[in-house]
């Protein structure tokens, strides 16, 4: 219905560089893909099988078919990643993505200790072979990383060939670029905007505030993850000033 | 398996003036609304789209025929109202309403400000050619009506032809009728009852807790909105005193 | 894509006497138990259709049938044996279970006040034409029974034929096990486990944080109840260490 209403933000189409939806598939079946897809197809860049999730996943093969039918690339979850470096099988994890076919990868620290030089290695040989996210931020709570460090690191990973950077928050939006309460560490990122442009930056929003968060400081068009399928929706009306919780936001900067 | 269990509250039958269920769908594909429907279609009474959600629907009109098959009239939620109205789009509105064949229509005014005889004129005028419902309170957390408020301008909303009023709550349950936590008002809910009749209400109570409290205050059959599709189950069995909330309410009432 | 990962802890098989997990289907549409089956059929060993859900589900056989095809055991919520007992319609269930042939049979008093040795004597009952699940603990949470308490009650149980016994925690896990807040009580379960072998409890466990401790607690093949659909394949990584809760916890066990 989208040619009725007047003064509505524009949005970005596909393939989007920003305005960039991931979406966490956590386990679903290939009927459940299909379903969220028929009804979001336009509204996601990229869909993350979560964490290590695709190691459990029945079907496999067959579910990323749907994907790749749809044109949705998909990639696994930095844990997997992080599974195969801490048990030394770093080679077996590049043959895993030729033979699945996986597009992206990520190479993230969120639940081991690794050397950053380390890390940016492991950015520079994935990008022969795939398009590298990388991943900042510890899925520890009690781990705080100052905001010049955030910069550091984002700005590294980018150095040594990483596509775009992602903020961390898991799938609950606890940790990272959030207090445990899901409240936004906005000082912090803040503190990254002034040195990283927004468009290379994937912030983890999984809540509703957060999403809307993120929307009223950088606009429409900010790149967000970890969003569940069900919300894929709902985040498209607020990114266009068609939920409550932008609606004033979106008019008032029309006036 | 209706047949077994005695002493069990007598629910209301299709079509419902009173022991309404209102479901909100937030984006289901066509695919979900059908299951919903084959589990739960006997516990529904009317489907919203919740607030603009019809606007970035793919395949809206493919979704409003299984809604229509199934007897299930639906609407578009009052923020889609709003969004022409702030637009002065009025006009395309009501050609909106014609275009999907939507039986009723929510007038609200809980994400902009309005005069409330402007308000009423809506109602009247769209009584004309749909069911109207419409709605009191703000989303606006802040925004505190006060209880005869509330009266009033229910009141004068139901003179001006609504069919029901519904109390504002969102699909959050944490605004309108509940505090910020998702507590119920309960001074204001049961000062409004001794003005406005309880079946002339929907309180839209998204949350288990906000569902248990309508029902012990009002009885299985007072009418309810905003309820997940996945919770109409379980909403059922809260009705007829067979979940653990309501169990003893029940049994107590037939001693 | 179990080959590649090398020292993930084992899990048991089907069918399993511990590393149970029991889904809790609170009205699931007969296609999306066949999702839930198609994704994670590997990972349920029993369903559990919550409180008296099946007395409001339609299609009640035929979504019973999906399950006996796929030889997972189903059986129905204690609430539902409490409804027939408090009206003393015991031969009724008895002839209900028959009716859909039902394999277990779950023995509660989570809403009704029953003295035990009538509460065992039901076990002994049914034990004669079902396998028996009996449940320990109130749904009532100002309701608190002292560790000591438990035990007993969970060891005449087995006595009187229970096959496990179900610790409560409901389908939010804020009772019985749990705080209000959904904290575990620590002490109760440590202290249940002086006396009762793990293997013959089923822990109700809905919340994350929840199956987390008692993983962590008991190893990956703990016998947890209650588990959402969607929340199975998500369990399964967190047993097998492939989720950030557990990432270390059994990486530090294999050193």
């Amino acid at each position: 219905m989208h040619y009725f209403l007047k003064n509505v933000p524009e949005r970005t189409q596909k393939p989007r560089d920003k305005g960039f939806t991931m979406a966490m598939d956590k386990g679903l079946s290939v009927r459940q893909a299909e379903d969220f897809l028929s009804a979001s197809q336009d509204y996601v860049d990229i869909v993350k099988l979560g964490w290590a999730t695709s190691y459990v996943t029945p079907n496999l093969e067959e579910k990323l078919e749907v994907y790749r039918n749809a044109n949705i690339p998909y990639y696994f979850g930095g844990t997997l990643f992080e599974a195969f470096i801490v048990r030394n099988q770093f080679d077996d994890y590049r043959k895993l993505l030729d033979k699945y076919k996986v597009p992206f990868a990520e190479v993230s620290d969120g639940s081991i200790e690794m050397d950053h030089d380390e890390k940016c290695g492991y950015i520079q040989k994935l990008k022969e072979q795939v398009t590298v996210l990388s991943e900042v931020g510890s899925k520890d709570e009690e781990k705080i990383i100052p905001p010049y460090q955030w910069i550091e690191l984002m700005q590294k990973e980018l150095d040594a060939g990483a596509w775009k950077v992602i903020g961390e928050a898991r799938e609950s939006g606890n940790v990272g670029l959030f207090r445990s309460t899901g409240e936004v560490r906005s000082g912090l990122v803040q503190e990254i905007l002034t040195k990283i442009p927004y468009e290379k930056i994937i912030w983890e929003a999984p809540q509703k505030t957060q999403q809307v968060y993120f929307i009223k400081l950088m606009g429409a068009n900010v790149n967000l993850g970890n969003i569940a399928p069900a919300d894929l929706i709902p985040l498209e009306t607020i990114r266009l000033g068609l939920r409550g919780d932008t609606f004033s936001h979106f008019l008032d900067m029309n006036k």
